[in-house]
């Protein structure tokens, strides 16, 4: 017997260090232990499979296989929780075009904040130019004009934004 | 309350122009009438939304990322039936090591018969050299050693070749 949920797609964008991986990894298992099927496509896991470059043309093609996968978990009644920065508007209204029931959620931490805790020491081999087309740095972060949710990761703990999106979440009923 | 049915996948491997996307949609079709959650991951299909070259590293490549999807659907309880030419053992072999229940089904005809009938003019565009790198023509095909299936596509009815191959998945017990 098919399972009688309905997948949807939760996709968090945001700068590097706002948060997303750690979001995504609790909302995966929030909803796993209410029993659902839920896949968690992390952007860094997820470039270990997908070798991808970080022009804007290959950010551009990465994002539309990943929407891709997400589509066809999701029309199998997954639950979907995307982290990737996927800075690009054009990229983002092109994925949720791909899937169906779909959720932006902005996690929003300032650039200032994200690079002066910098905890994968990202932000600073950006700034050194040792890494190129970096988001926030050499490369645009446009932000969500109208996302679903926005949750803010700046001064708060993890469990405060989690329960800010876990709320918000419910509100739209999933 | 999430499916209760398992996932597999259904590998169908063989030279271009075997039948293996027919026999595919037929299976498809097969285990949708039964209600079972069902993805039918084609090659010609996919390569429309993940390009990928012909080369040596490139299909391998692409088999990969195929078997990655392959398994995450799998792994949340969706039949997959994949027909990809695949043509190389090892290629097959990794794709099988990151799947759980993996059958392969090599759909066996000859170059001459599918060179014959070349439904898509694909050997003949091949031969004259315009494609390159195509299966069976100047790039090998390594049939499958020890395959779960074999079904024989030459001289029979698809009606034959498919109730054959529902016949030996049964006997597989999915």
């Amino acid at each position: 017997m098919a399972n009688e949920d309905q997948g949807f797609v939760v996709w968090l964008t945001g700068l590097s260090g706002a948060g997303k991986s750690t979001l995504a990894e609790k909302l995966a298992l929030y909803y796993r232990e209410k029993g659902k099927l839920v896949e968690h496509l992390d952007g860094d896991v997820i470039r270990g499979i997908f070798p991808a470059g970080f022009s804007r043309p290959e950010r551009e093609e990465h994002l539309r296989r990943i929407g891709f996968v997400a589509s066809l978990l999701e029309r199998n009644q997954v639950i979907v929780i995307a982290s990737f920065i996927s800075p690009y508007r054009e990229s983002r209204r092109d994925v949720r075009r791909m899937c169906g029931r779909f959720i932006e959620v902005y996690v929003n931490a300032s650039l200032e904040e994200c690079e002066r805790s910098d905890a994968k020491g990202l932000y600073q081999r950006a700034r050194s130019g040792e890494i190129k087309n970096f988001t926030g740095i050499d490369d645009p972060y446009e932000a969500p004009e109208n996302p679903e949710i926005v949750v803010r990761t700046q001064g708060v703990t993890v469990e405060r934004s989690f329960s800010e999106l876990c709320d918000k979440l419910s509100r739209l009923k999933v």
